[in-house]
Formats: C-alpha cells, sequence, structure tokens
C-alpha cells in the first residue's frame, strides 16, 4: 500500500444553518478544501452521509456532490455508517489512494439536520441502532448512554461532577474555535443543573443537532512532498471495527470493544502509543462517550476516564489535550461531518495553523469516530513532518 | 495493486418476502456465498443498500450486518449509490482487497422495498433523483424514463415494439432462473398493451418492486488458485463513473454518459473490447435503460440498441447474450442488491454453472450497474479461468 498525506483541508461555521441547503453547505467546505491543496483536480470524491433519505429526502449523494465539484465525471462514492460515516468516508479514500485506484480524492462529510422537526430527527437517528430490538422499543440514544453511564458510575464511581467536566471542558476549548456552532464556555454547575434528558445524562451532557460539513483532500505522499504548501501531514494508520449494533447483545455495557480494538490496530500500524500522541479528538456525542473512549484508547487506565477531564490530563495545556476543537459537544455533530472534520482538527494541529488552541509541539495526533453505542469505530493516527 | 478473484457466491430467491426480515434476507445470501467460497473467516463486509431508511428505518447495516456474520469485530461498510449500491458496494471491496488493506470481504447487497406502500416506495426511490430539481417537482422515475424514451425514439426510430422485445427477452431468459422474482413469459402484445405507466412506458416495460439480497466472496487471485473449490473468476477491471444527477442538466437525453465512460475504462484495464465479451449483465431498470445501456457498452452502434434486442443479438443464443439472468425485469430489482446479483450471475456462467440459461463457451462477462438515470454507472468485467 502506497503512504498517503492529507493535503487540503475545508470545514464551515457550523450551526442551525436555515438559509444554505445540503449541497450548498457540502460545497463550501469541499471547495475551501480543493482550494487548499492547491490541486486542479481531483480524481474520485467520498461523501459521508448518516442519512440523507430522512433528513433531506436526498439519496444518491455520491453522483450528485460529485457533479457540485464540476471536475468531470468523476467517481462519487456515499459512506455510511451512522454517526462514524465521515470517519469511515476518510477510510476509503485512504484505501483507494493507498492502493494506487485513485490519486487526489477528496473525503468529505456533511449533513443536514434542521430541516426536520425535532421528533424527526430523533427517529432518523433511531436507526442507528437496532431498529428491531432497540428502537422499536421506543428507547433513543441519549437512553441508551444513560444506561452505560449509570454502569460506568457504579462500577467504577465515576461521578456526575466528572462528566460535567468533560463537557466544561470541551466548551472552554469550543471557545477558540470560530467555527464551532456553540462558543459560550459552561460551569459544572449549569451542567448538572441542565434539564435532564436520560438519568443522569443533561441535555448539557448532549452533543446538538447541527447542521454543517467537511472535506479533506488525500494524496500520495510523494505527490504530497511535491506540491506542499503546507507541512505535510501523513496518514500514519487507519483501522475500523465493529461490536454488536445492540446493547443488550454486549458482554460489557462500560467498555467499547469497537474502539479498543480499532486503537490496538492503529497503535501497531503507525509505531506509536498512547503515550506518544500529542493530541486526540475523540466523538464525545455524550459526556459519558469520551470518558469511555479515552480509556478504550489507553489515555486513561478503565474507570478513569472521568478522572482524565476532572484533572486536567486531557485538556489543553494537559499532557495530551482531548477534543481541543471542542469536540462533538461545542463545535457540533452533523453526524456525517463529525469524522471528517475530526480529521481537519489533527490536520490544522499538526501543521501548527490552530490559533488559540493550538497544541504545543503537536507531532502525532489521533482521531476516533464512532457510530450508534459503538458498534462502529474508526480510529486514524496522523503524524505531522513540520516544515521542511 | 493486487488481482482479485470471486471465490464464493450466495443469492436467495427474490421476490415479496413478507415472512423475512431485512438482516435475514441478508444473512441467508451471506452465508451461502461463505459456504460456496469454502472459508473459514471473512475479514471485512461492504454491504450495499440503497435507503434503509425510508424502506425499513434501519442504517448503520454495515456494523449490523458484519454483526450477523459473527465472525468477530471485523469491519462493515455500507455503500450507497441508489440503484447502483450493490456494484459500488462490490468496487469498494475489490479496492480493499486490491490495495492489501484486507484480504477475504464479503460484498454484499441487500433491500427490503415490501415493508412500505407504493407512494413511500416511489418516494424512497425518487431521493436518487435531484430532490431540490426534479423530485420536489413530482417527476419520478417512470417518467425521467419516459422522457428519454421519448428522444431516443424521436432521433433514432426506435420503436415501441423494439422496447417490448426487451422485456420480452429478459422474460424468456428469466423463466430459466429459478432465483428470480418472475418467471412467467411475456409476449410482446402483453407488454404494449399493460398499463400504461409514463408513456411510453408501460408497467411491463419496468422493473418490479423487490425484497432480496446477492453476496460474493473476494480474495486476491492467489489465495483464490489455492482454495479453488471452483474454477477461479478473475475481477478483469473495475470502473465507476457519474453524470449530472439532473436529467435536465444532460447535453444529451438519449445517452448514457457515465455508462460509456465507465466502460471505456473497465475495456482498457481489461485488455478486451465489446467485441470479446461472452455475455453482459446490464441495467434494465426500463427498457429503454437496456436500450441505451447496450449502446454506451459499444454493443450496439448508438441508435441500435432496439434492434440489438429484436434481432436476437442480445438474446441467449445470440451474439452477445445481454441480462441472461432475467435482468432486473424478471429477476427483480431490490435496488441494493441488483449490482451484486449481477456480479454472482457473471461468476457463476464463468464457472458453467448456470444450468438452462449457460452462455456456451463464457470466458469474459461484463457487469454494468446504475443509479438514478444514469448518474452513475458502475462497470466490471470478469475473466473466467476454467478448470486448472
Amino acid at each position: 500500500m502506497r503512504e498517503v498525506a492529507v493535503i487540503g483541508v475545508g470545514m464551515n461555521r457550523w450551526g442551525e444553518l436555515w438559509e444554505k441547503s445540503h449541497r450548498a453547505i457540502w460545497t463550501e467546505a469541499a471547495l475551501e478544501a480543493v482550494e487548499d491543496a492547491g490541486v486542479d483536480r481531483v480524481d474520485a470524491v467520498y461523501v459521508g452521509c448518516m442519512s440523507g433519505g430522512l433528513f433531506v429526502g436526498q439519496e444518491h449523494l455520491g453522483a450528485m456532490l460529485a457533479g457540485e465539484l464540476a471536475m468531470g465525471p468523476i467517481p462519487g462514492v456515499r459512506v455510511e455508517s451512522a454517526c462514524a460515516s465521515g470517519g469511515l468516508a476518510f477510510r476509503q479514500a485512504y484505501i483507494a489512494v493507498a492502493s494506487g485506484a485513485h490519486d487526489v480524492v477528496l473525503a468529505s462529510g456533511v449533513e443536514k439536520m434542521t430541516d426536520v422537526d425535532g421528533a424527526a430527527a430523533t427517529y432518523a437517528l433511531s436507526t442507528a441502532a437496532d431498529q428491531e430490538y432497540e428502537g422499536y422499543h421506543g428507547v433513543t440514544f441519549p437512553g441508551l448512554y444513560a444506561m452505560m453511564a449509570r454502569v460506568h458510575m457504579h462500577r467504577y464511581g465515576t461521578t456526575r461532577r466528572q462528566l460535567a467536566d468533560v463537557a466544561v471542558k470541551n466548551h472552554a476549548h469550543g471557545t477558540m474555535n470560530p467555527l464551532a456552532q456553540y462558543r459560550d464556555p459552561v460551569t459544572p454547575e449549569q451542567v448538572m443543573e441542565s434539564v435532564l434528558v436520560a438519568d443522569p445524562l443533561r441535555v448539557l451532557d448532549c452533543s446538538p443537532i447541527t447542521d454543517g460539513a467537511a472535506a479533506v483532500v488525500l494524496a500520495p505522499v510523494e505527490l504530497a512532498r511535491r506540491l506542499a504548501r503546507a507541512p505535510v501531514v501523513r496518514v500514519a494508520a487507519s483501522a475500523h471495527a465493529t461490536d454488536t449494533i445492540a446493547l443488550a447483545d454486549r458482554e460489557d455495557l462500560a467498555w467499547l470493544g469497537s474502539t479498543a480494538r480499532a486503537a490496538e490496530q492503529a497503535y501497531a500500524q503507525a509505531g506509536v502509543g498512547p503515550s506518544q500522541l500529542s493530541f486526540a479528538e475523540v466523538h464525545d456525542c455524550f459526556t459519558i462517550a469520551e470518558v469511555m473512549v479515552v480509556e478504550a484508547l489507553g489515555l486513561a487506565d478503565r474507570g478513569k476516564g472521568g478522572e482524565a477531564a476532572s484533572s486536567g490530563y486531557t485538556r489543553l495545556g494537559g499532557r495530551v489535550p482531548v477534543n481541543a476543537s471542542g469536540g462533538l459537544k461545542s463545535k457540533g455533530h452533523p453526524v456525517g461531518a463529525t469524522g471528517v472534520a475530526q480529521v481537519r482538527e489533527a490536520v490544522v494541529q499538526l501543521r501548527g495553523q490552530a490559533g488559540e488552541r493550538q497544541v504545543r509541539g503537536a507531532r502525532w495526533g489521533l482521531t476516533q469516530n464512532m457510530g450508534g453505542t459503538g458498534a462502529s469505530s474508526v480510529v486514524h493516527i496522523f503524524q505531522g513532518e513540520g516544515r521542511r
């Protein structure tokens, strides 16, 4: 397999983008990535989108969005893996470049979630769970993650305050991200007194409903080094693993097996371990999710994910900043776009272009994107080569 | 890129499968393919499905169906490109094996379309068109293909009877396929007197609404030759191209540019031309579609696609049988599964296992799967190596 680099990134300001269509949102991010890469051609487009059908009545996004790019009759592929659609679209684009099938590939993600009402959005999101054994019985994602949180709190003594500290940290980071949906800091008290959604999770434990897109351009490392308008960022590892889609089928509700498995493979591929990471962008769809992901990635011992946020270990300036971008919590969570935005943040950090939220001396970055309650996880590791 | 072969195939009897769930339908085909391949492991699963969200309220199919296989936490990837979802899932699986990312990969497709009523199915299918510029104005797929047919008839003199001859041919083939949804022959008169759907297209010009699945197992050619329980079938070419999603944006309504472009690339990769093909399985979602596809593949001159069916050129026993399986018309069209079932038919033919509908001396076979009105086309060429 050929070595692959990310040579361009694009993302728009996320939020409730009433005035923009699904395709317009995507096109903004895509054109920015192409311009950032400085290329005059794209050989193929990959698009992560969870439910174009249920959110905007539009499937066939690969063909439609490849057409928007107006670079000829190039392949356009839509990849779906619920909230991991973006990360998985990036991985398929990576495989396509590594294989030699294509050279310059745009990997992108988009979701427009606010064109439907709250109940319809909740239904659309519930299709990421097992519809026959979970959805049809009325449980939605806050409920599923609440059960995971209850087990984690019971078994490891994780506290309500530790969950709040995840939200506080990520909102603090998000104040420094001009593209984030919510740029307001929150206090532990605000989180713990916010509206109850599914006990113990409150509304400020939950990532929001968001419209947005992100895009990156991939190319073989050799081509990237020749083009190099910015420091080259190499894809050092790409891994994907699954777990049971239904929570009831898991051996352990408090352990994200798919993330642990994908991380193990990614560390082996990259030849680095968690202790060498400069930062990580992880899937904090709920505060408890970040707690569990940090453990599965080996950034904290099992049961110590809550402490990692409270102690400052995963805060900007701490040992390994987690979600310097603001994470899903503050940056927003347009489900199909999230995984690609994580890659964008990793690239911006490894180029040293992250401004106020820059992780000092960033050299190795990890992204972790997951679908459902962790039925699918996609992990990538990136290495910044610095200016040559 | 490594050379890739198809080493196992599976498909269930298609039709209105009221008594089976979406996942059960998929699992039948998948397990048959794994058993046919004679492997005890699968490294990754690709699933083509057009709209799990709108048809059955289930997205996240990659993770869910990888779980059904019970072969560990392997990657599961859902690929969507409207009615070309199956062909594109096969192509992504091919790239994954060719790249070296995975060795033994299951490529599959599934759609359960009869759980919703006719209006909901029509809506779900319409999301393959441009929703903003086509769907919202009320045009559905029979209407779009009817416009293409009108242009073709006007410009080239294609006749109503020639369209009927496509249906007659494919239904005749389908009588010999025990897995086909409709195994009844039809006469030209029956087609031309059937209920009008969108002038000039009548109900017997249209492929049906179908539940079904198909699956195949891919592996590097070297591994295939070692395992070989059946004659090895090599993937000689894989190509994918797009066109505008909206028909109104096309330069020529009577020409399938994406199919022509993908075919051109595929012929170059395989080192064969249309005259060397033993057979083709093509996307006859409507009779006019086969007429236009046959031209775009170079099996007939431009404007002569109708004549190709009427003259017997594309009939079993003719120069290059097209849709010996019965095609979408008779075999059925569970949209996400269709492209994979085409590959299954190619493999069965190249192994010499097609029974009554066997193409004599089959050596090179082509599959063509498309989405929408040809906004995306996926073309593969297969070579049978015979018994070694």
